[in-house]
């Protein structure tokens, strides 16, 4: 008879495997679905979620978790993927299986109410199915909190970061906004002193923009013999680490976003590639968490491919791709144009000195309403009041405000900080990387991204979720996550020269 | 408690879905998926086989397939539904497990060997492997005509062709063996006194035949808000009724082959498209076979599309899609390209009148082979003779001869008769509905294939699996199914005028 340890990973195998077959079904709606297929595609989805979530709250699988938790014989890797199973079983089991339909049900509803609300910008129509979903949370939270024993927030973002707590967030969040509104004051009057960046003359042809885009992911190391570039409303990466899918979506005016959202997706993609084979369809082998896998895609686009040794590189790569002539063209130009900043009043469109504030204020607030700290029918005015703290601008209404992100509505909260505390990562990361190969640099301005994908697969990819999080960060970089590398970061790009 | 007949819709629901899911994923695999995908697509598949073959196997399954045979409220629908269960669970649990795995990998292995056998026309090479699909296959054959009361052969061709007997279509095939020599004869003779069809010029860039291709398929009847088109090296039809997915092979050289193949694709979706809405996931509510299946992508393509009448309105539609000038684009010249006959070599690349003589090739042999009579190294002569009788030409190698198609070798024995039972059911429907809605062929001729599918709807797709193969080709034409229909086609088409 196998191990109870063994029967485990057969298991769990399995569980993966249906995973994988949910996230291509989930790529495909995204990206190539007619639009008559929803229903039935909603219903597949559906049909193998619930046999997944069988699978894992099955009584015998909860039995071979306590035998093998007797088992001594396992090596850290395997303690690892026990630990790691055991946290997959907690969010499944702790939570009745009628709340789960009845968020799933409540989410679904308030969406639908959200998109017209956010087009109308009339936060108070939303607000009883926000209530609902807000209420289910909680009681979703209190049962995992319970479960997990912590906080019912730390429960929720245990879901996105696996061991996150506000407690070692809140600090971090607190640094980086007292440290912003004059740095941010500083960046904008040292901008505004300058000449403004000049922006090529389009239109950028779509084909082009393709080409070019798949060249530079492929600098980075993605290999379209196992990958895909398709396009998308909402940009993401899906796949498996022998099929990356990443998306992007064109604009025939600007061809920056979509290069950079591929840039981005491709340090998704990377992860993802480099994580353990040995461990491919365990809980070890998976990444290790929301931080982590924003960490690589920030690091990929915002450390390396907007730095001025990447844009040297690549200027007149972009140049020819679309046949371009004159100064707009040139590298230096082109560093100045991928690192503009602005106070504005939509997240997704932020640059990075303004991004973090944006989810501070999210964060701040999800606590607030979770806690029963914030009653929902005072978000608008605790939006506006916290975008003016932090940003010193307040939305003119909340279409600009409290409506613009779905996250909330469909029922995803705990899920925001991972992207500040990603791009913080990402900076740490990315110093202790050069610090380790100081020849990085130099071969990221030469178009070689060799020496850092392999210091990256070592030091993080290839970890998988053997560490936590904290240790993951700790071991590669030295140090506990902070905003130190990030404010460094900063202050070098956007006040050094 | 739900009666045992609701319990099993319940279930086979999830079957159904199950089904959806996987056929998803191969599409995926044969249209977009990059190589690398290729070994982690195959664990995805089988996870998700394994897991509906358990589901059919169930011991309660089985259980509640008893109980429900003795419950006498059950309407005609519901009985044919409890009858196309227990045929799904006859061929899922009458092969025991180890066998199914051992056919697989037998295949598996057999194909590999095939395709360079293929490639280096080398018969002998692929003997061995070839020797232990049949072995298997025929134990899988004997242990499913035990569960079912009938021949091995009639137990294998179940799996395409419920219901089909080999005794019903012997005095069919035989029938078109004797009629087609003369016939053939006769029409290549005619042919040839003809002055040859020109071949419009080309290129024919791909962008182009596929606006065309698509909006002839929306011509037939096919919405591209629930369906796609996309290219594969081996066109079929995926998908399902709310989100049909067709594909097809571009050639710039020739756009007549991927034009009528889409057509013939566009059928196979129509047909699936039109399935009772009321029974989409219970198996009485699926298409009723493969011959009936084929036999509605031949009535598109063969007796429609290829028609005079068809191609007088399309001539216009293909010469405008290229630009095109001259006498090549009349209708009269496409149409006498479009129903050119030779004696060919490759079953894939023939007419409808020689079509039949490959399948019924085939179709003796395996019978041959698999009762014993033919031992597999005599398949080559036994190959050559048959087209000599059959068609009055032999291969020069067996590259072009008994190599030429991967069924056999791949495990997929009893498939090809429903090829031309197809097409003659295809001849035999199409004359049935002329007749019935007179107005049908001015229809076509003015590119309006409404009132066509609209009695394909309701006389053939509705019946979903209502009625045997048999009993719908009777109900629907007036007669059981024979070659008379098609051979007065053939006869009209190819010596009428």
């Amino acid at each position: 008879m196998a191990s109870a340890y063994t029967q485990l990973e057969a298991r769990f195998s399995k569980i993966a495997l249906l995973g994988e077959a949910i996230g291509m079904l989930s790529w495909d709606q995204s990206v190539l679905m007619p639009k008559g297929g929803a229903a039935a595609r909603g219903d597949q989805i559906a049909a193998l979620s619930v046999i997944r979530h069988d699978m894992l709250t099955d009584t015998a699988l909860s039995n071979l978790l306590d035998e093998a938790a007797e088992d001594n014989g396992l090596d850290s890797w395997q303690a690892a993927n026990l630990r790691e199973m055991r946290r997959k079983w907690v969010h499944a089991a702790a939570v009745p299986a009628d709340l789960v339909e009845a968020i799933s049900k409540a989410s679904n509803a308030c969406e639908t109410v959200w998109r017209s609300a956010r087009r109308d910008s009339d936060f108070a129509s939303v607000v009883p199915a926000f209530a609902e979903v807000l209420t289910l949370t909680q009681r979703m939270g209190e049962a995992k909190a319970a479960a997990f024993g912590c906080s019912l927030y730390d429960a929720l973002l245990d879901a996105y970061e696996p061991g996150g707590r506000s407690a070692e967030i809140d600090p971090i969040f607190d640094s980086y906004a007292r440290f912003l509104p004059d740095f941010l004051e500083d960046v904008l009057t040292r901008q505004t002193a300058r000449p403004a960046p000049r922006f090529p003359d389009g239109p950028f042809p779509i084909a082009a923009q393709r080409t070019l885009a798949r060249r530079l992911a492929e600098t980075v190391g993605l290999d379209f013999e196992s990958a895909r570039l398709d396009e998308s409303l909402h940009p993401f990466t899906g796949g498996i680490p022998e099929d990356s899918r990443i998306t992007t979506r064109y604009d025939e005016s600007d061809f920056t976003q979509a290069l950079m959202g591929v840039l981005h997706e491709t340090g998704h993609a990377m992860y993802e590639r480099a994580r353990p084979a040995a461990w491919r369809r365990q809980p070890a082998g998976e990444a290790r968490g929301m931080t982590i896998h924003e960490s690589q895609s920030l690091l990929v686009e915002m450390q390396v491919c907007r730095s001025r040794g990447f844009l040297g590189w690549a200027a007149p790569i972009m140049r020819d791709a679309f046949r371009g002539e004159g100064e707009a063209w040139q590298a230096e130009n082109l560093y100045r144009l991928a690192i503009q900043v602005s106070r504005g009043f939509i997240r997704v469109d932020a640059d990075e000195v303004t991004y973090p504030a944006h989810v501070i204020l999210r964060y701040r607030l999800e606590k607030a309403m979770l806690a029963g700290d914030l009653p929902i029918s005072d978000l608008p005015t605790a939006w506006n009041a916290g975008m003016r703290d932090l940003l010193g601008t307040a939305p003119p209404d909340d279409r600009l405000g409290c409506l613009q992100d779905i996250h909330w509505y469909d029922g995803a909260w705990g899920y925001f900080p991972t992207y500040t505390l990603g791009a913080m990562a990402a900076a740490q990361i990315y110093a202790a990387a050069t610090a380790a190969v100081p020849a990085i640099p130099d071969a990221i301005a030469a178009g070689n991204f060799a020496p850092l994908m392999a210091w990256l697969a070592e030091n993080v990819h290839g970890k998988g979720s053997l560490l936590s999080t904290a240790a993951l960060i700790k071991t590669a970089t030295g140090k506990p996550l902070d905003d130190t590398a990030f404010k460094a970061h900063l202050r070098t790009r956007y006040l050094g020269d």
